[in-house]
């Protein structure tokens, strides 16, 4: 298969479920390479292996190698590059402007707080204990972002004017998974219902049979 | 001037360097739109006035409003959107995606460190002592997030593959001013190499004669 792409992911992970609904969405329009999955167990420490490292010296999953061995990283660098030539690829400049503009703010106002309360809360809370300060942190910072996204979604059906992009699968990776951080989505009935017409998205798959597949 | 963007900045902060940077180098292939610049004082309160939040209702700078009145936030999003149609953004797709890469870890790993670092030593030093665990944070993860940095850029000239681009200007924004910040950029070589790549750019300016223009 050396005309595919491989797409390193781990299960249960907001970031890796992101390029994985690119890719179930994305129709038949995307690049001629296929993709193939390969799942890493980061619990198990496969992203610290030296097999792994050497493939990518920072250890993360979500993590593409390219057809031709090429690196990329960054979960949604990665979904971006997976939505050129598709429905999901906002065709207009100022569209694909606005939905990197959101895809930043869910990386550096979403995922920084979710992500780690929902890992700790959720994934590993035997360790919960040890981070009681940093929660509180995560759920006042993440509850500051979550209410400018439910601001920006009162005004629009999806997060960008293009309609339907790679920039809702961005920011939905991690804010469906907020129940699971302690976060109570109801105070933002605008995501709530965001994620409804996200859901109803042709080709969508939860994150966890997608990845458990 | 109907058929101008409105750029606002603030003087002496790197998120507004980047635009002002693309304005400076992206020659005449540019979008059509001229782009006027509105200076916004940050510490005389100016973000969090009424006029602003009505624009701006996250309250920050850079924020650009298009010819026909919409808003984009994000400096590395204006960055973005400025740069289409010009020699600064990538051609190719999976150049794009590098871009994105390393400008989403502009905003994870280097800007939430340098820039606080920054500001609280060197432009609000009196209001320092209130932050002495927060420095040992920034520091300890800006040292990582350099040293991935320096690690990628002794592999290559510039952030990605095209050759000079938008994510180089991103980059370098925080990366420039991490000397003010207390970090020792001599520590990393291969960023100061490729810094001194940058400023050899037609149309460089620094970031203080630029911004006090």
């Amino acid at each position: 298969m050396r005309d595919a792409h491989t797409l390193y992911i781990t299960a249960g992970s907001g970031n890796s479920f992101k390029p994985m609904l690119v890719l179930r969405q994305r129709g038949d329009a995307g690049p001629a390479e296929k993709v193939r999955i390969r799942s890493v167990d980061v619990l198990a420490g496969e992203t610290r292996s030296a097999s792994f490292l050497a493939l990518n010296p920072r250890g993360q999953v979500p993590f593409l190698v390219t057809a031709d061995g090429k690196g990329l990283g960054e979960s949604n660098a990665i979904a971006w590059f997976l939505s050129e030539g598709t429905a999901l690829m906002p065709a207009e400049p100022f569209h694909r402007a606005q939905a990197l503009q959101w895809m930043i703010f869910e990386q550096t106002a979403l995922e920084p707080n979710i992500s780690p309360a929902r890992f700790f809360s959720h994934i590993v809370p035997q360790l919960a204990a040890e981070h009681a300060d940093d929660f509180l942190r995560w759920h006042r910072d993440g509850c500051v972002g979550l209410a400018v996204l439910d601001a920006h979604l009162r005004q629009r059906p999806f997060v960008c004017d293009h309609g339907y992009s790679v920039a809702d699968i961005a920011v939905y990776g991690y804010t469906h998974l907020a129940g699971e951080a302690g976060f109570d989505l109801a105070d933002f009935p605008a995501i709530g219902v965001w994620m409804a017409r996200v859901r109803a998205q042709p080709g969508y798959l939860g994150v966890t049979p997608l990845l458990s597949a």
